[in-house]
């Protein structure tokens, strides 16, 4: 079968072709219900419910959905369907299951999260959740230590690194939107605020800046340490209730662990400074993420058997799993400075911002969130703790 | 055509079949001398000469050639000649030609380096040769050169970590042989002179060493800079008169730059450790290597444009290449080390130590090599420059 972007006709065809699908939605064809919910940069999604269950089918466009005149490798499903198998033989509660992969569709039929709402929306509209940073926490540690040179013999590491080196459409843009663009003059990035114009323009004469960046730009590409998601947003994460998934592996590759977790941190921080009533809340999920992620890590990689730590004496695991962390912890402050300075001044920006109630707010909130990122880049090899960063976050 | 190990005869009937290869030799394949010089662990390898050409036919065995239960997957032709056919794009001098590679007969026809000898063996026959040193070290920077992040778009080193990454089985043996072996019981370890056996044990119960093995396990492992050789010691190098090349590239990897540097110094030191009569000559090509390493990597990385570096302002070139030569640096004293340990008491040893004229004089050898890779791999980053290393050496 050659590829055609499905609609919902097409797509309820297609499933009902499909047994083990069809089985599963149950009933006939005609009584399943068929809705688009695409809401992200790139994909066609459609949540399938029939009498028995229901199905989330995710497909590859060729180019942006949001962007038809740029184009996109349809390939990028294959890397999020390695992505979803790799992350099942971690165990983490925090994944989704994949039911079917059509490499000939680049679609991906998975289980549908159908009272689960994203992380960002969520936030922005004020509901009531919180401790929702410890399982993403968690979720973090168990891929790294599926992964990892640590835990693992190396022809795991290695056999990852050639599933995913591939992946080249997709990091193409964390490499320039994310470590390049906000730095330098592009096309892509949006027209600022008149305000902004000054900074921006220092931050791109900035000599230490730059070297900060170039520093994270090296880390990123040639650290290679576990298997990444590589877009732990916000919007990367659904939640119902205690139930936390992590969704859209499709940036996926391997990289520093710390990248995952400086998009994440980063996300809390741009939140709170959108909405600044709520720092005291988003400081607490920061403390809560950082405190389980070193909780797991220190319990995950205690006795490590992976080629690149088995020599290791029993005595001297924690020294190792600390220095593991403090190095984890720079790149981790590096990316979330990158990740808020791009979510506020490059291409991709974020719904948060639309909470500041004027143009002045706005402005304060994008401000504050420069100040930070610039402060966390520029000292990312030398902030010691997660005190440090909340530090900072709060002389705004 | 499927596979067999080849013998004079049938590799004869092989290129005579072969259209582009028999008129490379020119004349009938019943004038062609053949002649067998397999002297590597692994391989078979053949000299055939004719009336116009010679060429040289290397191929793998379904196990190590000197040890036949010992079995090596035949796959690792399709690396050597990956690796052969990336380094011809970095234009280097010192590289050797491919002409033809048959991935069913796992066979690599390049180039024959007729009248050159390995530079080990004339090392040992004590030949009127020098300065060596500076095409090696011009290799490895024209090689890191045409892979690093920072002088290629990443796509580039991408596709060489995809290509690289299932080279396991040689992997395997770097892993093991060098980088954990001879700090462990292991039954590939040969039986040491007895009075060797309290330096192996110390070694092997010294916490500080373990961890900074540990480190390089990590290096290795995760430090994904460019693409290796893997294997540069002095029996991957030919030479004569001035015409200096790299072989046997078979264990080729994305890496840190400074293991290619540190095999190399290595079994420099150690020759030296075997015949101490040539320190001085040693330490000379020691110092030609670095310096000449420093100059080519500061003249090809002077404004780089790959993707991890491409932001640095123009003043700020000199101070990231001496940054990123520091940290290629503290790896090659570390790797250095590693190979000098493993060198003398690990699996694959070397003829240097044959130049030992009494049993006495080897273990002092032995001792002295030691002293120096414990001393390297104890400090490798803390040393701070080339003539630390030489003084350490020289103290011995």
């Amino acid at each position: 079968m050659s590829y055609y972007a499905l609609t919902p006709d097409t797509l309820r065809d297609y499933l009902a072709q499909d047994e083990a699908l069809a089985s599963r939605l149950g009933g006939t064809a005609d009584t399943w219900h068929i809705r688009e919910v695409s809401d992200g940069n790139l994909n066609l999604v459609f949540i399938v419910t029939g009498h028995l269950g229901a199905v989330c089918c995710k497909q590859a466009l060729p180019h942006v959905r949001v962007a038809p005149t740029w184009p996109m490798p349809l390939e990028r499903a294959l890397f999020e369907a390695r992505y979803m198998q790799r992350i099942a033989q971690a165990k983490t509660p925090h994944a989704v299951e994949l039911y079917a992969f059509d490499n000939a569709m680049y679609l991906l039929v998975m289980e549908a999260l159908l009272p689960h709402q994203v992380l960002r929306s969520q936030l922005i509209a004020n509901k009531d959740i919180a401790c929702f940073s410890a399982p993403i926490a968690r979720y973090i540690s168990h891929t790294a230590h599926a992964s990892s040179w640590h835990t693992q013999r190396f022809e795991t590491g290695s056999q990852i690194l050639e599933e995913f080196s591939g992946n080249t459409a997709l990091t193409r843009i964390t490499v320039d939107l994310i470590l390049s663009d906000p730095f330098r003059q592009s096309e892509r990035n949006p027209t600022p605020e008149a305000e902004l114009l000054p900074v921006i323009h220092a931050m791109q004469d900035d000599a230490d800046l730059l070297r900060a960046v170039t520093h994270l730009q090296t880390r990123f590409l040639s650290a290679r340490q576990a298997l990444l998601h590589g877009d732990l947003h916000t919007g990367s994460i659904m939640l119902h209730d205690g139930d936390i998934r992590v969704i859209d592996g499709e940036f996926a590759l391997m990289g520093p662990i710390g990248f995952d977790c400086g998009l994440y941190i980063a996300n809390l921080i741009l939140h709170a400074c959108a909405a600044p009533s709520k720092a005291d809340f988003i400081r607490n999920e920061i403390q809560i993420f950082w405190d389980t992620f070193t909780e797991e890590m220190q319990r995950l990689f205690d006795r490590p058997q992976g080629d690149a730590a088995q020599l290791l004496p029993e005595h001297e695991d924690k020294a190792f799993v600390s220095a593991f962390l403090q190095e984890i912890f720079q790149d981790t402050v590096g990316f979330c400075g990158l990740e808020i300075i791009r979510r506020t001044i490059g291409f991709a920006q974020i719904a948060d911002y639309d909470l500041c109630e004027t143009p002045e707010a706005r402005l304060a909130a994008r401000q504050a969130a420069l100040s930070i990122g610039k402060a966390l880049v520029l000292q990312h090899q030398h902030i010691a703790s997660i005190a440090e960063i909340l530090a900072i976050f709060s002389t705004d």
